[in-house]
């Protein structure tokens, strides 16, 4: 299993995580499957929630709302999915408190455009490599059979979304500048995990 | 056709539109086909992220995100349909000054729960309503064979939308005071519609 997420686009190798996932925190998230579960079912729908949030934004932006509409609408099916899961087991839906992982990412997006652009696609591709390593690890190591079997079929259509996130950037900005930006926020992401978060979380 | 989009709950009948669109309206749209093409891909984003809005807002009101969140991904599939419509004629998706008729809309959600959560779904479907009077008027008359075939297409999925929205309500809260706050809702739409705004936008 490659933690680091390395891809590679033409000669570019493009390293989203600088650290793996600790063990600590695979400890924590499988002796709390339901709390991550239910966690999982917010982080999909915020997901959904970033990329309508930038289609608005960014509403007359050529190529971006064809990329990101089919996305969020594939979030919003996860959504349904583990809710549906959720339900079958007694949980509805209710209210978690964040760990400080996605505002402390959100900190680090510069207010002026194109930065705020490039920032914005940057860290939803880190959020979304970060979620895709998570899930891999929970579709290994669940004991519960059911939540194997999600984690692994969310996996298949998770894996591109960071991908598509590092497309829309590499389509508008100077790779190298790119890449230089994605480095200093894979920094942010990775030391925003480095002391494990007290609840468990999909990204604690 | 029915224009009032009267619906018949149980013994209630539920009148949600107060005026017919008028003539004029009709008039403007068919003789601007692509200003309100995109601006109807903008209203079928918008209409995505309100029911998204309400899926954070209540995100632990059980039974909501459950019908909001298939909703949201219909309304992404019809904004994609036009979306690629527009490219097939050359044009992009690119940002519209926006009638006065949401924002006088949204001025009269009260701001203290639970009475907003009332008037937000009440005023979500009145927007919902009111599409769909139009689109059904554009189905039939508009002299441009793909735009009718895609108008009577999205129909069929957009007239279950307002029932979503009284259902929600009706689950909620009384039937008597919902009624009243609907005939009043209803009120402030019919009005906005009064004065023809000199753009031709789906909601002008």
């Amino acid at each position: 299993m490659d933690h680091s997420k390395t891809k590679v686009f033409g000669k570019t190798k493009i390293r989203w995580l600088i650290n793996k996932t600790s063990d600590d925190w695979l400890r924590l998230a499988v002796s709390n499957p339901m709390e991550i579960l239910l966690d999982h079912a917010h982080c999909e729908r915020k997901a959904a929630g970033v990329a309508l949030q930038l289609m608005f934004r960014y509403s007359s932006e050529p190529g971006l709302s064809e990329v990101l509409s089919p996305l969020a609408r594939e979030e919003l099916e996860h959504f349904e999915r583990v809710l549906y899961i959720l339900r079958g087991r007694g949980q509805s839906l209710q209210k978690l408190a964040s760990p400080p992982y996605a505002s402390v990412l959100a900190k680090s997006i510069r207010k002026e455009e194109p930065k705020k652009m490039l920032d914005s696609f940057l860290v939803a591709g880190l959020i979304e490599a970060r979620s895709h390593e998570r899930m891999t690890l929970l579709s290994l190591h669940s004991p519960d059979h059911e939540l194997r079997t999600l984690y692994t079929d969310l996996l298949k259509s998770e894996a591109k979304h960071f991908g598509i996130y590092w497309k829309l950037a590499d389509e508008r900005f100077d790779r190298n500048i790119l890449i230089s930006r994605l480095e200093e926020l894979a920094k942010v992401e990775s030391d925003a995990l480095v002391e494990l978060h007290h609840e468990p979380r999909m990204h604690s």
